[in-house]
């Protein structure tokens, strides 16, 4: 299924900055950036578990926000993309 | 259908800033802001289209990067959120 990581972490706060790198470097491990703050990540049910667990051990629920939007396992059409940076097949990704 | 919209608007690049202002000032009227650059949209087809039409207007699609992920009509469920600004009923927003 695709899942749709998004988030905003609060880099004026202390340790923000370290935050918002920790939780990139974990989404590319299992999905593809295609905006500054959003992946695309192809999971099943264990790995999503999994990944909502590991990025919540990062971010400061205080500060941060952390969203994620299950599409299923049909998600092709479903997305739009315009402008730079295009998107890609989200098949394409490194699978853990 | 839940509509979710997800841009990087490059504010760095002239006229980035009014764009960018530009972008949230319209998604604003037809979704709830659930991050910075994160609307989520309950929109009818023609609803979509428009919003798809009128954002292309705005931003510059060399500078750019402007994301629609289609959550269909069935979306309770499938958002999950932590940590900072929580998230609201979909239904709540203000219909057009």
């Amino acid at each position: 299924m695709l899942i749709l990581v998004t988030y905003d972490v609060n880099t004026e706060s202390e340790g923000g900055k370290a935050r918002l790198r920790k939780v990139a470097k974990y989404c590319v491990k299992y999905g593809q950036r295609v905006q500054n703050s959003v992946f695309e990540c192809v999971l099943d049910e264990a790995q999503y578990k999994m990944m909502q667990y590991q990025l919540l051990e990062i971010i400061d629920e205080e500060k941060d926000s952390l969203r994620f939007y299950n599409l299923g396992n049909k998600y092709q059409g479903k997305t739009k993309h315009f402008g730079a940076k295009p998107g890609y097949q989200a098949e394409g990704v490194l699978l853990m």
